[in-house]
């Protein structure tokens, strides 16, 4: 019943209604206060505090009491509302080179249950949707969650996605190319289909419930074994025309340089990710190194590590300077799992921005300043943000 | 009277009224159709009939025929509306490196008056704003204009602006770094001011008057003697934290490169400027060779001028794939005095841009494509625009 009326509220009800408006507030931004969704979403208080009671009353929304993180302080912490996490859930699947991922979550963004379905290289679209149905059937069959409470599914996709769902060329997984993600995914799953590019929907999970909550403007930065990226400008997601808004691992620094995946030369992602850097740590060595090898090695004082890490920062700063020249924006969050190196990674990134970009710290007052942190959600950020996306396509997201 | 009317419409009344509305919408568009009025302002259409009988028999809105240049076809032009060009006067004030431009406007943006203030380099804020104030006198006492009827006056300036108005470090006028525009300018002029970017006033000029009309995203490329640029993102600016977004020219391409003005290296602006390539030409020439000059001897077969076009388009086309893909916008602007080459100059920008950024057109559909076109307002574009900005910071730019 709640379930049903949870789904209805997102799903059905005019955007104008009180309820509505409230419940896709909080789909979007977890747990906070009265005062916040009146601010939020410019109700008057008392129309809020009428629409409450109701929500209350019927199970969809839940009282709830948590200490902000970003509040440090002393005291009774502030009383926050929330969506009743049992009132529906959320399927996010992410596809990826050779196999696809899949969770269910509850509307607080709770992961219920998670598959993996392996696929192997260049695995076609119709397979991959019949075996994610079936992956999607086992979740919520293994947990006894009733179907009929799923409001939505979000799809991350490993390279660029137009507007319309479509798979640009440049994605990672030849096959999809062309491919609406809609069309495949829509008829299968018989349930309203979101779909974005990966580090889009890390970048939604950071803005939903990580480093970027109440930040209308951010850049996301990822760090891996590639380099991805997005722009949020206005509380919205920069797409482009295509698709292709973001793609900062194909910002070409150098014409004449080693030929790129994408079919460009010189693309950042070639100096500014961690491939290279594994590959020369481990002919150093000797033996095989991973990510985790290697950031634990430079923690622990390996020279070669840590020069790997700090090589990787000032590409990676020097292709943020040309962003923030382009951009200058208030907040650019490393994403990733490079941003787990922490300041061995940030001080000498955050050092190469300052002497690429235009505008200095030195020059502008501290609240002109772009701020370069850390993300909140490095590993199994593109899921969470798929989950997201099927939240927040009903309200701020379009 | 119908001044006072104007003014009182567009600063004093709510912005919800249909009268409001109407005007503040004819003040960005220029002339419109009563249809146009409807969908862009969504009243309904007897409300919008209802509210221009009113605005036309107070004189404040005026019917004009018109063809407009992008539409092909025959039979009698649409009519349309405008504003009253003698119901306003708009100043535009255009701040460079050692004079200051100053236009008086009427509502439907024709330029009444002009006058230039020579000042030389390093000129001082307090006195630029007291012979600024001494020339706009003369402009309205020399035409017997009403200062009764002037609307705001819109400030434009060859440097960052941050959103507050501050003059940033960046800018080619030292002596104004760290001044609020609207400080200086406020106090003197005691009207309201409204200050950006040269390339931004550039962008607001296409945008309510040019090559961008209609279009919510694109990107400008100021191609002259330096590279400007600016980047609207649903309709809006974008500025950046410290006004530095779509600062096009500082893009670092070599790190090691010669040294900018602004302090970095590398700039594209060293390359995807004219000023070298004009430095190039005399030298071979053995004479002084203006931008008229070298654009004349290429479209006369010069090899040497046309090569520097070309290489300029290369450099230009390699710094708007970078921005190509971190922005990949519907529409690409190209502004300053090059874009008078034309085909010379846009068919190896094309070119150059199809092999430097990730989305290639061969690869998505016509209308998922990045269209490149030559700017209509490439000179005076940045008075022009400072006079749209005093307009139209009155709607939908903030």
């Amino acid at each position: 019943m709640t379930k049903q009326l949870l789904k209805s509220l997102l799903v059905d009800t005019p955007a104008g209604s009180p309820e509505g408006l409230i419940v896709r507030c909080l789909s979007q931004r977890g747990a906070i206060s009265a005062a916040q969704i009146s601010k939020l979403t410019g109700l008057a208080r008392s129309t809020v505090s009428t629409a409450l009671t109701g929500l209350r009353r019927s199970g969809v929304v839940v009282e709830s009491y948590s200490v902000d993180e970003g509040i440090k302080g002393v005291g009774r912490p502030a009383a926050t509302l929330a969506l009743n996490p049992e009132a529906g859930t959320c399927v996010g699947i992410h596809l990826s080179l050779d196999e696809i991922r899949v969770v269910v979550a509850d509307v607080s963004h709770s992961f219920i249950a998670e598959k993996t379905v392996t696929l192997g290289l260049d695995y076609p679209p119709d397979r991959a949707a019949k075996l994610t149905k079936a992956a999607i059937a086992e979740c919520y069959d293994e947990n006894s969650l009733p179907v009929s409470g799923l409001l939505g599914v979000g799809v991350s996709v490993s390279g660029p996605v137009s507007p319309e769902g479509v798979v640009q060329r440049a994605s990672i997984v030849p096959t999809w190319a062309g491919v609406n993600i809609r069309d495949v995914f829509g008829p299968v799953l018989q349930q309203p289909i979101f779909a974005a590019n990966e580090s889009n929907c890390s970048a939604i999970a950071e803005m939903m419930w990580g480093a970027a909550v109440g930040c209308e403007d951010f850049v996301l930065f990822k760090i891996d074994l590639g380099v991805g990226g997005a722009i949020v400008q206005q509380g919205r997601l920069v797409t482009g025309i295509a698709g292709g808004a973001g793609e900062f691992g194909h910002i070409s620094i150098d014409p004449a340089g080693d030929l790129c995946r994408c079919g460009n030369r010189g693309c950042l992602e070639l100096y500014a990710s961690f491939k290279r850097p594994l590959e020369q740590i481990e002919r150093v060595k000797g033996f095989r190194v991973t990510m985790d090898d290697a950031m634990r090695m430079a923690a622990e004082g390996d020279v070669g590590a840590l020069r790997m890490i700090e090589d990787t920062a000032e590409f990676a700063g020097r292709g943020l300077g040309i962003i923030g020249s382009i951009i200058n924006p208030p907040l650019i969050i490393i994403g990733g799992r490079m941003a787990l190196a922490g300041d061995m990674l940030l001080n000498p990134l955050i050092a190469a921005y300052e002497r690429h970009t235009l505008i200095k710290s030195r020059d502008v007052t501290p609240e002109s300043r772009t701020r370069i942190i850390k993300g909140k959600h490095t590993e199994n950020d593109s899921l969470l943000g798929a989950v997201g996306l099927a939240l927040s396509h009903h309200g701020m997201l379009k």
